[in-house]
């Protein structure tokens, strides 16, 4: 449905280390034709665009990904914006905070589009863990940043409400995706240069929880403290 | 689809007051033909059964309800159950935790319906409170409680995980309906003499905000320590 946030997994779950990529690209793709999430192992970040999944490595360019790539979590839903607003010389942050006292959203969910140039942006990939998986710690170590400057590209952003802490991350989320494929991520900062931002409100949300897996069914969950404990540290 | 949970509001809107039916009942029905919620400003306690809607009124007796009534909470599933086990002389309690072990359930969504004879049963329904609402506290004293003995009769339950407190209420939540409508409610207590469980593993999350109601959206649902505080007291 064109007003539904389609989300495979939840954000607990990944805190937890349940790290195993889940459901086909193929499959997710079914269920919207843009979006953001990670891969298997925390796999990179991903971006899908038109329909298109790109992983963005720890190069931190992005590279087209193969039907039975694994995700492990992700947001999609089926493009339906309608323009909302031209943006220049502003900070990301107060930038989406416009965006969403401008649309009453901070109770409903929100996808939000970015399209343009970026002054600055300043993003993060992940490298593969295999296996047993590591800490969370452990994996923070193997994140990379990445930092460009006059380019061209496209943000998709998520807009999730606080009562949804820990089954998606509450606030924005935003993964950046420049034209030439020469950088993205998940966005840690960014200042607009010239942007047209887009939105779509949604009115549903579709959790799909990765019940194929033993590991997750098996897991002690009960825990819903530890989102904001890592959040905090990751940030 | 048939593993789908249905959920129209948010328990913590519930828990902020926000309890204007935003549903019509003709419209849920189209996304299951079982469930439990609640009306217009909390006007009675429901069950949906074989598709058709009954509430529960403040004589503790089940009507039929029109297919306009306003709905402001309910969940709601296609009824696609297996037969799962009898149970005989046993505390409600101990009967689903054995349920949810036995089911591997813990941390997805688990459809449960018991069918027999109820040896005691105690239930709760509310009186319509109208617009401006009362507090959480004012409406705890229009609930009011019924017994029943040797009543034979269906009680449905869902299962939500932890992550999900505040989007619904973690554990079990039920509704019972007796055969010949002399009593229902939301179930506190009960003892089971000779029933019947069935059970349905729901992999899906399909929930609907009300997003029509001008309150909802205009709300400050930031604190989402409240529905704790409520659910310690309500009990």
């Amino acid at each position: 449905m064109k007003n539904t946030l389609f989300q495979h997994g939840t954000m607990q779950m990944l805190v937890e280390g349940l790290l195993d990529g889940t459901l086909p690209l193929a499959e997710l793709l079914k269920h919207g034709d843009i979006g953001i999430g990670t891969g298997d192992g925390v796999d990179g970040e991903l971006v899908i665009l038109d329909g298109i999944g790109y992983k963005i490595d720890t190069t931190g360019k992005a590279v087209k990904l193969p039907p039975d790539f694994k995700v492990t979590y992700a947001d999609v839903s089926f493009a339906d914006y309608h323009d909302f607003k031209s943006y220049q010389d502003i900070e990301l942050e107060e930038m989406l905070s416009q965006v969403l006292t401008a649309n009453n959203a901070q109770n409903r969910f929100l996808a939000v589009k970015t399209n343009g140039v970026f002054q600055k942006i300043r993003t993060r990939s992940s490298k593969k863990s295999q296996k047993p998986y590591p800490s969370l710690g452990e994996i923070a170590q193997n994140q990379v940043e990445f930092e460009a400057e006059n380019i061209t590209g496209t943000m998709i952003s998520y807009y999730t409400p606080k009562v949804f802490q820990g089954v998606g991350v509450s606030g924005f989320h935003n993964h950046f995706l420049a034209d030439n494929l020469s950088v993205g991520g998940h966005v840690l900062a960014a200042t607009m240069k010239d942007v047209t931002v887009s939105v779509q409100l949604l009115d549903n949300l579709q959790l799909h929880l990765p019940v194929d897996s033993q590991d997750f069914l098996d897991a002690d969950l009960t825990d819903i403290t530890k989102l904001d404990q890592v959040i905090s540290k990751s940030e």
